[in-house]
């Protein structure tokens, strides 16, 4: 059986860093696209585009290409994109994939989702640098890629780019909560992934408001695409597979 | 040292399925009953049968079969029901395991133990088949057998037998909390098992009911006995020894 | 690159139950020293030693040894001795790393971090005999070396020593929270370390007191020295390395 995944990058990152994943799901038999959202992408205007903007820009990618019945998989921001476009693009896909991902409820923001403390930090940083942020490299090297050695974790790093502040605190237009939609859901969960706090979890606090959901774990960081792209592309095909 | 283990089935199964981990189990040296209890036979009255048939009839089998310093574990609703047996054979049991299973309270059922959404599907699936539930086909794929592929989920789940619901509703009868049991315990844990929500865990919250007890996890859902029998059998192994 | 480690014990231990894992360490490339802290040496007043002589010791072991850059392992009550050291030591550490580890608060003591069920058995062993307490065997081969059969479980049990008691009632003195410490910080998590119960857990309870930190599982029992060295070995270098 032959499946079709659109891979959605999280925050910082574009379609290029999951590749690695893609080649090893490839390997198995499916097609696998990872394209770049609106608002990553070179020469964006990072100070003014929003959520909607990388929304509508994933259901243009799809559409774009026809695909159908398709495993759509986003990674932690990634999370916000793809419920955004389950809702235009629902008769085109066969299955949600969450992965370490943010699950919003209508009118909820990333913001809204994540500790405190991080967004003072988000806020702060992105009055000083024209509404776009990076993660500063202590936070990525110990909470995000804590599986990496020293020299990985600095040339993945180089690989990130800065991100559009609206895209995080924007709110979700979705009409309905995710339990809502009818349509197949997975839950991938990295277990050593403590970019979220183990307090304040990915699993299960977000996973559970897609009411029915499949979970699958796999040893690994928040980044664990750059770390052990082979492990989070067989949890993907487990997650995806009808 | 060669140990006598007796698997006790969860809702839905019989002793069968149980098979392919014992064969596992028995490679190890060790002697392994997989009784079918009564309400899972063919030609019971599923409409009738309660808890406590359930529990007797274990009892029976044990009797029968004059065992002594059995490993006696139970999957599932199948911690009901060694509970039960644990006061009555007492001092035939050299350790209780529970395996992703209920730990009951005295004047506890199971449908005390479960999130009220399921409290609600189960009554209404009772009332429109006799008193008798099936687990629908969704749910067991997604939240039971996650670790599956399409074609083991289907071919696992025609092997499901109605559960009568009397032995998800009738109260434990056992006349003390389990951690007041002077019994060896342990609690086996498949750590992607969502036949419960992690948000109402096995454990720590049910496993904890048993005072002191020995932890052990494994990988899998809640139907590893499908899914991965020797991986299950390992962690048998490991809770069952002295 | 070569790194510096002192491995620092938990109660009722010494630096020898430590130099399996150490040798493992030491084949990656290290330097690794597990040195006994007073109170835990043969002759050693356990009546009258309290935590900040185990304190002292350790920074006399590495001002004696001159050591510089050190990656700081404690485990289990040996968090309470490297976060005290922490303070005097600052200068000479490039990472505290925590290890199924007390983290305490200024003026916390062991007993404010465990459940009251172990203070009471503690308050009632240390009364019962001079001020020093040894752990029950069923609650060691049950609760801290679960993974253990049971001829490891007691050989590993006859190497322990008697714990003084106030090294366990004596409160930290350390003059801020871990969190303000300008230090590197790792936590490693056993998965399968049931010594503190899961629902009072070392992760994320104790690890998140640290600020940013670095996390690391493996799996194993509180006591993975005994049972899986090699496994600890790696926790421990991809926790320790920059």
């Amino acid at each position: 059986m032959s499946d079709t995944y659109v891979l959605v990058h999280g925050a910082w990152h574009t379609g290029a860093e999951l590749e690695p994943a893609a080649d090893f799901i490839r390997k198995a038999g499916h097609t696998v696209h990872c394209p770049t959202l609106k608002g990553n992408r070179p020469g964006d205007d990072r100070g003014a585009i929003g959520l909607a903007d990388a929304v509508q820009s994933l259901c243009d990618f799809v559409t774009d290409n026809d695909l159908h019945a398709i495993r759509l998989a986003g990674h932690s921001w990634g999370g916000m994109v793809i419920s955004g476009a389950a809702e235009v693009l629902a008769e085109r896909i066969a299955r949600l994939i969450y992965v370490n991902a943010f699950v919003p409820d209508p009118g909820e923001s990333l913001t809204d989702l994540v500790p405190p403390i991080y967004v003072g930090l988000f806020d702060s940083l992105a009055q000083a640098n024209g509404d776009a942020v990076m993660l500063p490299f202590p936070i990525w090297r110990e909470a995000f890629i804590n599986d990496a050695d020293l020299a990985l974790a600095t040339s993945a790093y180089a690989k990130l780019n800065l991100q559009p502040y609206k895209t995080f605190t924007d709110k979700s237009t979705i009409s309905k909560p995710m339990a809502a939609f009818e349509i197949g859901k997975s839950y991938v969960n990295a277990t050593s992934d403590t970019a979220l706090p183990h307090s304040l979890p990915w699993h299960p606090r977000l996973s559970e408001k897609l009411g029915l959901f499949r979970y699958v774990q796999c040893e690994g960081s928040h980044e664990v695409w750059f770390t052990n792209p082979e492990a989070i592309a067989q949890a993907l095909v487990i997650a995806g597979r009808d």
